[in-house]
């Protein structure tokens, strides 16, 4: 089956946006990152910035959940609290662009949104943590005090969002066709696997 | 860093070891499989099916602890389980193979007991359970009543085995350089695959 669709999770700081980024231009597809964050931040009505903080990140904090709700859409929610009405538009939002052809969606737990699909390739991408913290601070302008303790934040609010809405465990290998290692292989030389995987399965 | 050594950890019925033999075969470098067991059955003084058998699964089992003494060898194990017994043999086989050059090494942990080379490329297999269970029918000529019941077996304890002596996370992504689903990409792909990270580290 012809793999069309590419998704990529991946740790914080380990490139697996700039490999997604590289697969699309080669493989002349849309890339869906911030792209993606706008939509639904068009979608729920809450701004793509609260969107990008809150979109990935743990469900269900006292002070996060319910707590705003989206301007001009008042009463939308029914209910939900925002993680939970964030991840329904999140879900739909992806669904939807898979419909439209082949494409690179990165983050957003798209890999368990797009599970029933037989055209997508998932990839998980991660990378050692001295790579990662180099990374940050070098191309994310990130404090330069302790960004392994900024890791292991971000690492697991993402654990922990993915766990909540899939029941699965973040970066277990079966829940992925390839999980790749940037700091051992390179981020071109990850794009290159992914470019000749698809290409495969053609 | 030249990566020289391979280690593939597999998951049953995934095809990993057919993987690790043509990447072998296309590297032209030692394939260390059976020839591992027999190996440490020389060094251990236990009949090879018995470190076959054993040199993987979940150790501390009442039945299998201290009950075997390898013959020809008494008080050798010095106070050792058996399954300790043989995990001390294993390390020393595998790190003493792992000096005499590039190889191919298949299970039994190696991943773990070569963790301090950085010339390794650790890859773990796996595959859906569909693919598994025609597989070990097919190829291992598993009975066909269950196979899936087989299959949970033996992944248990592989799995028990190497949070035991690793206190790793069986097929977690962040213990590989890469990790490949053989359903998904093909057996011959996978080889491919890994070659070409093993040409590109050059």
């Amino acid at each position: 089956m012809e793999k069309k669709i590419i998704t990529i999770s991946r740790e914080f700081g380990s490139g697996g946006r700039s490999v997604g980024r590289k697969v699309a231009e080669k493989l002349g597809i849309p890339f869906y990152d911030k792209e993606l964050v706008d939509q639904i931040a068009v979608e729920s009505g809450f701004a793509p910035k609260f969107v990008e903080e809150h979109g990935e990140h743990s469900p269900g904090s006292s002070l996060f959940s319910y707590a705003f709700a989206p301007q001009g859409v008042p009463g939308v929610m029914n209910g939900l609290s925002t993680a939970d009405f964030l991840w329904n538009i999140q879900c739909s939002v992806i669904l939807q662009l898979a419909e439209q052809g082949g494409c690179v969606i990165v983050g957003r737990n798209a890999d368990y949104i797009l599970k029933d699909r037989t055209d997508c390739l998932h990839v998980y991408i991660h990378a050692e943590k001295d790579f990662r913290a180099d990374r940050i601070v070098r191309l994310y302008g990130e404090s330069e005090k302790s960004p392994e303790k900024r890791l292991d934040e971000k690492d697991k609010r993402r654990r922990v969002n993915y766990q909540h809405y899939t029941g699965r465990t973040w970066g277990q290998a079966q829940n992925y066709d390839a999980c790749l290692c940037t700091s051992s292989l390179g981020v071109e030389a990850c794009a290159d696997i992914i470019v000749s995987m698809v290409e495969n399965s053609k």
